[in-house]
This record gives structure tokens, C-alpha cells and sequence, in this order.
């Protein structure tokens, strides 16, 4: 195809759920920020890959069947699986009817695909032994004892506030559609892929089997930035750099980490679990498998003037 | 990549949402039929583009986000838009796993991807001024007319049963994720696509945006085999072989049918509007536009069978 390519120039962009809002129509009206982010890092010639996270979507989609399934109406028992797939649908349609309304307005020959995205993890994964997150809505305890016989998912007792279904959060092993994604980003597309992680499946029988779990987007991303050998994975979060000693009179923004400096501040505690501190070990995981890589982490905001250096947080081998 | 390729020849199968059942459970299971008889195609040396129905499983998505929306629950209307795009990822995700799996089962060399399609529609088309096609649940005259008026879409009074929305079904006029489709099907990738007749959207401000219509998918398909000059168009359907007089003592097996054939079976009524008659007409425009080009009308079991001249119905010029 005559699409503008960035010469063998690839990002790995990972992009936090929370940044598309809970409805359609918010949704709608924030990927067209986000697709002018994206747009600028192509503009700085770069090849795009859009890695994304989907917690409040999949949530939502979870959530209205439980709703129609527990009060009578005639819906099925939708697992995470196929809302993790649905869900990869909802956003990439948005996603890349914004990304293309970018490339067309800076008349960039460029186009854009999303990919739906299944994640290998390994069924022997230590996570699956004892499931902690809680997914979809609360239930009796009856209910959660019939829907554990009938499906062999996992429910919890949470807080006193009722019964959920809570499920693993395994490590990628590997991308099954990292081959087309490559494939695609290389020929100049902007390729929007692995929703969520991508859907967590098993290898069984010859094939895959889908099975219900979370994976970090951001673990996935890092994967997908050393499989494609990507010059850089960038991940967006809410600030634009990494601070050790947060919320002290002696916070420091850092301007660039070695995998030695990561290491001894994650020993020494700075950076909160279930927030900054899963990103920079997903940056770590990248740098190692590919030590010509760069990682960088900032907010969706400063993502271009990140990458020409002017702030950002950079962590590299 | 190192993907088996058929050489440049290149099939369009057209394969009906009603092959693919009503719920999750459902799908998953009929899924491995209809990916045996894709693979068994691809098997006679083909590359295969998968475009699909997504009629029971869009009304599924819209029904539980419509119930949970209409009870109290936290729900967004959901559009018929974002809920086709759902159903593309919901049923691409079955059909790529269980494809993956008949490809490795039977040591060929190649892989599956679903891209999400969006289908650019005429604005000014006819069918816009007009909307026939009820779709969603049925609701009360006062929410209907409130729906309306926030929405802009239009609500019909259903034959004392309530009130529904009722959409256009508009003509195809371009595949927006051609080129990717056909990149990938070129090199060797079984591509599943197009889902529901892809997202209808209509260009507008230099991008595109989502209408609320339902696109025959048989049309579509019909577009991207002429587009990608296919040699075949396969639809798929629950018979082996169009019959003229159809259920009378004269009914009659057609094997094969030129353009003026087809043309002139149209005018004595032969074929049911909404049924076979869609079907034949899909065939026409695919062979008018690429007169190169052989259309088959057939059943799933037997779509192998009839490219090897067995069975089914041709159309061709």
C-alpha cells in the first residue's frame, strides 16, 4: 500500500481505559483528544501501535447483562471473555474513527485497524491459584454458589457487601495476533490492538480457549514493544513524570531511569502498587527483553513533546 | 510473513448470524462447524475473506443494555452503532479461535485476524427518508417520544405491540477498512471482517460518523468481492441450490444462472423479498461490477463441495 511509514521507526503506545470515559457518548467525545496524541506522535514519524486498558468499558458491558440476566429478562450469562472481546470492538471503533479523522485533517497517508487480540498466559500461572479481582456485579450467596457449580468460576464474599466473581490476574506469555499487528504497523497503519491486555487464553487441544481473567494492558504492551522491537514503548498515565519521595517536601520528578536505578527505588518502596508501580515494572520487562528500547512514561497530554525529549520520564538499559 | 497464500485467488464468504446462535455458549459451539467448512476452503488452495451476519447477536447486546437502561440500572443507551461494533469483536473473537484451531489442526500455514469495518452509507440514500427496520426493544409511547427527541432517531408504533426504533437499511458505497482487508487476505491471512455488514457511518467534516442503519451484509460482502476481485462470492444459506417455483410440484434446482437468467427470474417473482431475493441480487452487483467473477449461492455443509462444481447455484455473466 502507499502509506507513509516511519521507516522502521515503531512506538508502543499503552493507553489507560480511564482516559475513554463509562458512556458511548463520553467515550466519543474523548477519543477525539486522544486520537490528536496519537496523530502528534505520528507526525513525529513515527509507526503507531495503540495498545489500550478497557476497565470502565468492560465493566459496563458486564454489567448490563448481569443486570438483564439477575432481573428475568431473557439474556445469557456473558463471561469476561466475550466482554473483554466486545469491548475491544466498542473502543477500537471509536479509536479508529478518530485516528482517521486526524490522518485525513493533516493529510497523512496513513490508515488505521483494529485488531481484536487474544493474550496467551500460562494455565499453571501462580495467579490463577488464588484469584483476588473482583469483576462484574454483586450477588447473593446463593446465586454465587449456583453460578460456581454451573460455570467453575471463582466468587468471593467482598467486604460484607455481597458476593462477586473474582478472577486471576496472569502474566502475557504471548500475543496470538502479534503477527498481523506487525505486519500492519510496518505497511503504515496505526494499529489499534490488545483491548484490555488482549482476551487471557489458554493453549488447549491444539488451539486456544478463553478463560476469565485480567491482564495488565500495560505487561501486554511492554510484551508487544520488545516482540516488534519497537524504538520505544510509551505509556500514558495521569501525570507527566515518575516522582520518587511523592507527596514529601523532597519529591523529585525523574527525568531518566537506569533498569539499576528502577530496581532500587521499587526496593525502597517509592512507587504505589496498583499505580505507578505495575508501569514501571512493565517498562522494566520491556527494557530487558530489548535493551535497545526506551521507555517512557508521561500523560496523554504530553506524549509528542515527551518524545522530542522535553519532559517525560525515561527509562532505558 | 511465511503465510500460505492462494496465489491471487481470493473467495468472499458470506456467512449468516443466524449460523451463529443466541447466546455465548451457543456461538462457541457452532463456531467449530462453521470453521471447519471456512478451512475446508481454504483447503482447496484459497485465500478467504469471512464477512458476516450479526443480527441475533447485536439484538442480544442492544436488548441487555435496553433492559438495564429501561429498570433504574446505571446503564447508557447504548446505539445500534457501538452495539454492532461490540458484535464484531464478540463473534470475531469465535471465529478467529476456532479458525486458528482448524489451521493448526491441519498443519497449514496461516492465521486468522478480525478487523473492525465501518461501511460508508449515502446520506441522501432513500432508504434514510423512510426507516422500516424495527430494531431494540419495545418501549412506551411517552419514552419513545422522549427518545426521540434526545436522540434524533425515529420510534414507530409496532402493530399495538409498542414502540420500537426503526432504522434505514441503506446501500454499501465503500468498505472504510478495505485496503487493510485485502493487505492482509494477500498475505495469507484469513481475514474475518465486515461483521453485521460492517458500522454504517456517512462522511462528514473530512471523517466519519456513525449512523444508526442496518446494512445487508450480503451487500457488503458483495462490494468488497468486486473490490478485492475475488473470484468468488460465496453466500451462504440454509439450502443447497436456488429452486425456481420454489414448494410447488414444477420446483425446480438451478445449477447455474447468467445475469440475464437471474434478471429475468427476478421479474417473474421467483425469489422471496427478504429471503433469497437479497441474495440473488447481492450476487448481481458482485458480477456486474466484476464480471470476471463467479457468485455461489449454497449451505455451510456443503460450501466445499460446491466450489468443486458438486453443488450449489452460479451466477455469472
Amino acid at each position: 500500500m502507499p502509506y507513509e511509514t516511519g521507516n522502521g521507526r515503531k512506538l508502543v503506545i499503552a493507553l489507560g481505559g480511564n482516559a475513554l470515559g463509562s458512556t458511548p457518548e463520553e467515550q466519543l467525545e474523548l477519543v477525539q483528544v486522544t486520537a490528536k496524541s496519537i496523530v502528534d506522535l505520528v507526525d513525529e514519524k513515527y509507526d503507531v501501535i495503540v495498545a489500550h486498558g478497557n476497565g470502565p468499558q468492560v465493566g459496563m458491558i458486564k454489567a448490563a447483562f448481569d443486570f438483564s440476566e439477575a432481573h428475568g429478562q431473557d439474556a445469557p450469562e456473558m463471561p469476561l471473555m466475550e466482554s473483554g472481546a466486545m469491548s475491544q470492538g466498542y473502543i477500537g471503533y471509536h479509536l479508529q474513527q478518530a485516528v482517521l479523522c486526524q490522518v485525513k485533517t493533516r493529510n497523512i497517508m496513513k490508515s488505521a485497524a483494529t485488531i481484536i487480540t487474544q493474550t496467551v498466559v500460562d494455565a499453571a500461572d501462580e495467579a490463577f491459584k488464588n484469584p483476588t479481582k473482583p469483576i462484574g456485579s454483586f450477588v447473593t450467596e446463593e446465586v454465587a454458589r449456583a453460578k460456581a457449580a454451573q460455570t467453575g468460576y471463582t466468587y468471593k464474599e467482598d467486604a460484607g457487601r455481597g458476593w462477586r466473581q473474582v478472577v486471576a490476574s496472569p502474566m502475557p506469555q504471548r500475543i496470538v495476533e502479534f503477527d498481523v499487528v506487525n505486519d500492519l504497523v510496518e505497511a503504515g497503519y496505526i494499529v489499534i490492538c490488545a483491548g484490555g491486555g488482549g482476551v487471557p487464553v489458554i493453549e488447549q487441544d491444539g488451539g486456544y480457549v478463553g478463560v476469565p481473567a485480567v491482564i495488565d494492558k500495560d505487561r501486554t504492551s511492554a510484551k508487544l514493544a520488545a516482540d516488534a522491537q519497537a524504538d520505544m514503548l510509551i505509556i500514558l498515565t495521569a501525570v507527566d513524570r515518575v516522582c520518587v519521595d511523592f507527596g514529601k517536601p523532597t519529591q523529585q520528578e525523574i527525568e531518566h531511569m537506569t533498569l539499576a536505578e528502577a530496581r532500587q527505588y521499587i526496593a525502597e518502596g517509592q512507587f504505589a502498587p496498583g499505580s505507578m508501580l505495575p508501569k514501571v515494572e512493565a517498562c522494566l520487562d520491556y527494557v530487558e527483553s530489548y535493551p535497545q528500547g526506551r521507555a517512557l512514561i508521561t500523560s496523554l497530554e504530553k506524549a509528542a513533546a515527551a518524545l522530542r525529549g522535553e519532559t517525560g520520564t525515561i527509562i532505558s538499559a
